[in-house]
């Protein structure tokens, strides 16, 4: 399938609501693949299944703190310098490339990668949505390794690193990441195709534009848009429950750049049908909102903010005092709520000491 | 010529006086060459002229911080695996290795690899001294790449970087270097016979055994251990004038590990012939030495403290509140006094103000 360009918008919105607040600004995503798709590069998006066993699939990314992300001026090639050098480590060119997680930046990478490259992008990634760390992903938790992994700048420096486990190979990479201004692009996890269809979650570049086409007909249509959108998610075969878990405005804000990350707080004050607050704490994305000190969702359930009049997602770093929003929790797909799974992204992983409780079973404020 | 085990402690007591405070502890790295050299490893150093023009010759070091060094176990391993890694990312094998300074443990590293590998070791370095950073050295002066270049830890992670220049190559290695906990092993600088003879300063090996056979034989025949010191510098055709500079008690440390390095002051209080204070700021290495507020030795010369009773050299991370020292200042080799190399490693690349003055024309307290 062959991605036409008026279909970007939709698909980095959509990306922008699956990354939970991270995943990279999807306007930025945008105009960059934008800017290829108009210099004649075609982008080519082949399912899951039509990737050979013993092909090579060498997924990349953007990685680094989404407040940094925005204010560097991002470059197509350097995503594509990632994806070479690892090739030209491992002496084989990539049969394809595919994104790691969903996001607003991350869900397009890819997309630029192949299309300047002239390989396919599997429609998949390892989260069904974003998480801040290189290790949290379904190619972790199913035995794949981040390692051999390439990182690169706009400069043209670029690293390879080989790790004893995902963990180091995170570790080790944020630290260039962050020596790098904060932001580099990424090769990471080369697979098989066999691997990539065992352990990673299908469909998501074509959910996400869905998502994003959900958005703006129900807004065209004036139509209720999130009504609309949970719709489309429990309708969907691949996420959990979906439902509003509060709806405010955001009267406290604290976010700093840190280890390389977005990490802060966000306190929401009801309104309309929501009273008392919500909290929303974050590491690029949102990982626990709690309501009178009760979670009513968390990792690696999906916490979407949007904004109460358009329903346009809001990342991170866009979270603005005296912003109006609607949250949205949505159940992760199942493969993400495993014992194994948990054990690589659940509320532990962040330091967080509650238990996990499934979005399902979490109640409404 | 084939090193011989006990010369082995000359040669690290040696090396350890060349490194000016850095360079790693003498104790260290003799042991890890002693483990070597038992096991049947065998040394062999060439000098530059046995180098072929076309021979690849990759050094190999430690980098960290000295204070960081001395409480890890290092194993000679890691700094092979570091050797092993950059020849196969550049698909060719190293003729010889060599160091890139002189120091306690940075001279003895590359003897381990060579003799682990099967492979000579160049009687030269870098810098006839220590320096706290990679682009402080003759082969950045005269124009060398020090990238593509590895890092390797105990664990077995690696990193190869590929750096736009020799200043950015140090900042991403030093960051791989803080997150493999504070030393890396290093393979850098990759060069051809011919640039080691245009850019290296030749035989620092053997006056590094020089060195530490003078102190052993004066010490041994209880003359004047400092006096044959100088004797011995001055005669050689290396270095410029060597003469103590101060002697005291160290009445003041002050000592951080920080940003990869171990940075401070030391105050010493003159006793003897010296009365008032010296100061000693040092980056890994001792880098100026004031007295009354005038500069009495600054880099790239060397500033060498040795313990008074025994002349035996004081590292940096082992100088401590107490210790009764002697103080020798020793004029670089000519070649690291050009502006060129003033440029790379003079006063102003450590962010001191001073105007490199030559220890030659430099008081004495």
């Amino acid at each position: 399938m062959k991605l036409k360009i008026d279909e970007l918008e939709d698909l980095a919105r959509g990306a922008a609501f699956l990354g939970t607040g991270g995943g990279g600004n999807p306007y930025l995503g945008r105009l960059m693949l934008e800017r290829v798709m108009k210099e004649g590069f075609e982008v080519e998006i082949i399912g899951v299944d039509e990737v050979p066993d013993d092909a090579l699939v060498i997924p990349t990314a953007g990685m680094g703190a989404p407040t940094v992300t925005v204010e560097k001026l991002l470059v197509p090639e350097e995503y594509l310098l990632a994806l070479q050098r690892l090739e030209d480590f491992l002496g084989r060119k990539a049969f394809a490339t595919m994104p790691i997680e969903a996001g607003g930046t991350n869900s397009i990478v890819p997309l630029i990668v192949g299309a300047m490259r002239g390989i396919p992008v599997v429609d998949a990634d390892g989260m069904g949505r974003a998480f801040p760390e290189l290790q949290m992903v379904t190619f972790s938790v199913y035995g794949i390794k981040a390692a051999p992994m390439s990182l690169a700048d706009v400069h043209g420096n670029s690293v390879i690193l080989e790790a004893e486990d995902n963990a180091t190979a995170e570790w080790l990479a944020r630290g260039n990441c962050i020596r790098m201004g904060g932001h580099a692009s990424v090769g990471i996890y080369p697979m098989s195709g066999a691997e990539v269809k065992k352990c990673s979650i299908p469909r998501t570049l074509t959910i996400a534009r869905e998502i994003g086409r959900t958005i703006r007909e129900a807004r065209a249509a004036r139509t209720d848009v999130v009504e609309a959108l949970c719709q489309y998610l429990r309708n969907n075969d691949t996420y959990g429950d979906a439902r509003v878990i509060f709806e405010g405005k955001i009267a406290d804000l604290r976010r700093e750049t840190t280890r390389g990350f977005a990490i802060g707080q966000a306190r929401i004050e009801g309104s309309g049908a929501f009273s008392g607050d919500l909290e929303v704490t974050f590491q690029n994305e949102h990982l626990i909102a709690r309501a009178g000190g009760r979670v009513v969702a968390m990792v690696p359930d999906l916490i979407c903010i949007l904004d109460l009049e358009t329903s346009e997602p809001i990342t991170t770093e866009s979270l603005r005092y005296g912003q109006r929003v609607t949250v949205l929790g949505v159940g992760a797909p199942p493969i993400m709520r495993t014992p194994e799974a948990l054990g690589v992204f659940g509320p532990k992983c962040f330091g967080l000491d509650d238990t996990y409780v499934p979005f399902d079973s979490c109640p409404t404020p």
